[in-house]
């Protein structure tokens, strides 16, 4: 009897927009595995506080932050190897996931690392695209239309250019990105279409027009556009 | 005393994959409005059975299926005014969602006739988005890459152009345009890649390589693409 490895999405931050699923299997856990920044708290912890049952065994997997593509890899070397000793001495072991685990999440490097030796369950979260559509009461996109989610990294030149061939579009991950955005947003004279949203479904959470957002944003922020092509959404 | 119209996504077919928040919601909601297609069950309400309250009124919305773009908005018109009484005379109506309310979903349609003159509150819920990406345990797209949301109703010139431009894509609502999507993935050499999804998280879920996938789709299935230009997801 070996365990199973479940990644859990613990959704954007509101522990209330946990699913019941999620907060089944949390509260069952015999072991729970979580990222966190290193010397700093883990937000994916934090959001499942309230489910998280005594006693349970932590593995706190420490991810250095800085931009570098892939950082992390030998924390998560580290963490596959801590996980799968639970999983073949028969424990499952629970992954909490920030918003939904294969969304833009890190869950993909233990997948990689533990689905060929070991029963891995995905559970579906919540995101921050849809939590912050929903605080904003900004429809994504129409029925037709399609719906580019970009990552708030990528150069001026291509952020550019996505931004000129979609329809409707978010901007993930905004942070310390923000006047490169708002610079490729003016240049597309789509400034005045854009919504602004950090933290979003926390009691911190700002929301407003682009063009009154201030000028530093947190990691936790996306931009929300739609051109308006469709009558509904104008 | 005006009541609130909520709208609160179900999640993607699961009933354990509702939100504590949708779940609290529903359960104590004195009227629950829902999309039903006309003469058929609702699969809104279908998801949300377990929780519904006895007693509750029920508005059901009969909503025409055909592909015509805006087949339903009579449809609309007369639910806004039945729910529209209901907040007037102090009662919150909470709307069933299928997946997330703003994630292509028809809630729009009533936030964009309400939302002036009540106060309307927006709940997100798990997509099917990712819940075909959890099921299939398939990472939709690495940290840096750009995700494309696809309708399966694009015309083929326009699908192949999109699939060209994309990194990794999800094709929705795949239905009847199986076989033309088929044809331009082939075309675009991404046969291999593909895998296909239907029911995701409900008991009758299929889940293969596009490859293997039957001739016929239900409405209610995805297409997803990566094409590996990210290591990790190689």
């Amino acid at each position: 009897m070996t365990g199973t490895l479940y990644g859990v999405g613990v959704g954007p931050g509101d522990p209330e927009l946990l699913t019941l699923k999620a907060a089944r299997l949390i509260a069952s856990a015999p072991v729970v595995a979580y990222p966190a920044p290193l010397g700093g708290e883990s937000f994916a912890r934090a959001i499942a506080q309230a489910v998280m049952p005594d006693g349970v065994t932590e593995i706190r997997i420490d991810i250095p932050m800085d931009e570098k593509r892939y950082p992390a890899q030998a924390a998560y070397d580290g963490a596959a190897a801590e996980i799968a000793a639970h999983l073949t001495a028969g424990r499952d072991v629970v992954c909490l996931c920030e918003g939904d685990p294969l969304f833009y999440g890190s869950f993909m490097y233990l997948l990689a690392r533990l689905s060929r030796d070991h029963q891995v369950e995905v559970v579906p979260g919540v995101t921050s695209l849809t939590a912050c559509a929903a605080e904003l009461r900004h429809p994504l996109s129409a029925r037709g239309e399609v719906l580019s989610i970009l990552p708030g990294t990528l150069s001026p030149e291509v952020l550019a250019a996505r931004v000129r061939d979609a329809e409707a579009f978010a901007i993930m991950k905004v942070g310390r990105h923000l006047s490169k955005i708002r610079d490729v947003l003016a240049q597309a004279d789509l400034l005045d279409r854009a919504l602004y949203i950090e933290r979003a479904s926390l009691p911190q959470q700002k929301a407003m027009p682009l063009a009154q957002a201030p000028d530093k944003a947190p990691y936790f922020s996306m931009i929300l556009v739609n051109k308006g092509n469709d009558p509904w959404l104008s």
